[in-house]
């Protein structure tokens, strides 16, 4: 099976110019074309935890594997260069194919955002056993000359921004994740940003993890929270409020930065990219994650987050 | 629990010279510090395919989930960097441990092989499910001014040699894996190698590959091929010959390799390494895997290699 697999995937992934040897030998190797520096980061997704394999389109669990991934590249405004895929199949396949053609449906799933992203999918390992599926990718990037935008950067008094609008997306968007490479890139280039990364565990977790890193509070305007039609269709069925599964639910895959408070109103005012940007809340000096009332009082907030 | 050991990781991984920022942000980010290549490989390890988890000390399955990726990072003849970690653990643990638990006891097996070879363990990612144990490794290095080891350079009348000596390492060397990355790095700088993988599926398996990836074919000489004591002991247990056994086991993560006639006979006077350097046969023209006999004569070989 693998041999078969490591055939069409020879047949099937494309070219790209920085892959000097890709599937087929014992490792890839990749040009790396100046000094910099690499960016790593290695995200497993798996059956019954983050998709249902018997309900879901293989295609679409292959472009989860990789979109989380190129998420977190996305976090630290590095740019995609390459991913191996490590895959741990069901001996008998599943969602209606056998091994190998489950192993094609996901790289299906991976290739047009392989593409998209010019991310070249520089070599993989395929396992079979008789456990459920499981699949690890592992994506490269390059920092720009801004360097990586980490999470502790952050300071009092900057402004708390958020790409996109939130909660609700285990209704489809945990699974059709838009890693919002782009728009780091773009607000990363343009704007002079102090923290970011990504929202997969919730904004008030993710939130509550920013300000730690950075050794301040976050302080959130809960009436500015962007909240996603996700968020609203899923409140009507389940009795919590929309801004609860804005604040709650995991795997939103925005970006949530900081920026000082005259950079982040010009960002809104210029609104440079396809999606939304919008301050939520700024940066205190008091450790932990708050809520700042119209009236300017802040009460603590607690930072539950996704749960499987 | 992912908390818990990303601060255990926090307190335990040591520092590197190239890793710039490791554990606890989005992604990791190491310094790259020349330009060159990039080299990269991935591998996962699994429970009941290859580790038994209910009869083997975790520390040895985390050698060998790092130990298999750094023997294709030898197989390239590349210099270790670095490596990420990605765990799909049972929720309940195993071997005795708790999910955490067995997470560190992962780890100290694989820090020790770390810091042998200069190895940042960069970061990770750690999952729980109600499937059994998978380790997803990646590790990447850099390229020697040699360039990269491939499998596809060997010649008609090049010399085929092994490091070691090969078969039964099921009896517990496919555990405690010994990556050949020194001797990689010091056979191809100090001699011209043509081509070179290292053997995870079996010499007959693995030699005909690096034959097909050469366009040519590998004769073996049956009687100069090193056997391992485990393949003797494993041969008095089952009725299958020692030899059989050094051509079929898998997982001996020794160095298969060719070089020009007389580097080959330079190596062997020489024996530059604290393990054997055998020549165990030579390139031909016709493809394919053979056997040649004392007088010469070629026979076809059947390449079955290792069978989980």
């Amino acid at each position: 099976m693998e041999l078969e697999l490591v055939r069409w995937l020879s047949d099937n992934l494309p070219s790209h110019p920085l892959l000097r040897i890709g599937i087929g030998d014992d490792a890839a190797v990749l040009r790396w074309p100046r000094d910099g520096e690499l960016v790593v980061t290695t995200d497993a997704i798996t059956d019954q935890v983050d998709f249902l394999l018997a309900e879901t389109d293989p295609r679409l669990v292959g472009h989860k594997a990789l979109g989380v991934n190129l998420s977190d590249l996305a976090a630290m405004a590095a740019e995609p260069v390459a991913a191996v895929v490590s895959l741990v199949l069901p001996r008998n396949g599943g969602a209606g194919f056998d091994a190998k053609g489950l192993a094609v449906e996901l790289y299906h799933g991976m290739l047009p955002l392989a593409e998209r992203f010019g991310v070249a999918i520089a070599g993989g390992d395929t396992n079979s056993w008789d456990g459920p599926l499981a699949i690890s990718v592992t994506a490269f990037g390059r920092t720009t000359e801004r360097g990586p935008l980490r999470r502790s950067g952050a300071k009092a008094g900057d402004a708390v921004l958020v790409t996109g609008a939130l909660g609700g997306s285990i209704l489809g968007r945990h699974l059709s994740v838009e890693p919002r490479v782009r728009e780091a890139l773009l607000l990363n280039e343009r704007y002079q940003l102090s923290a970011g990364m990504d929202i997969s565990d919730g904004l008030a977790l993710d939130a509550s993890r920013l300000a730690a890193a950075s050794g301040c509070g976050v302080a959130l305007r809960l009436e500015t929270i962007p909240v996603s039609d996700d968020a609203r269709r899923l409140a009507e069925r389940d009795g919590r409020s929309p801004l609860e599964h804005a604040l709650g639910d995991g795997e939103d895959f925005e970006l949530l930065f900081t920026a000082a408070l005259d950079v982040a109103e010009q960002m809104v005012r210029e609104q440079p990219l396809d999606v939304p940007v919008t301050i939520i809340g700024e940066c205190v000096a008091e450790p932990g994650l708050w809520r700042r009332d119209t009236n300017g009082v802040l009460t603590s907030l607690e930072a539950s987050g996704f749960r499987h």
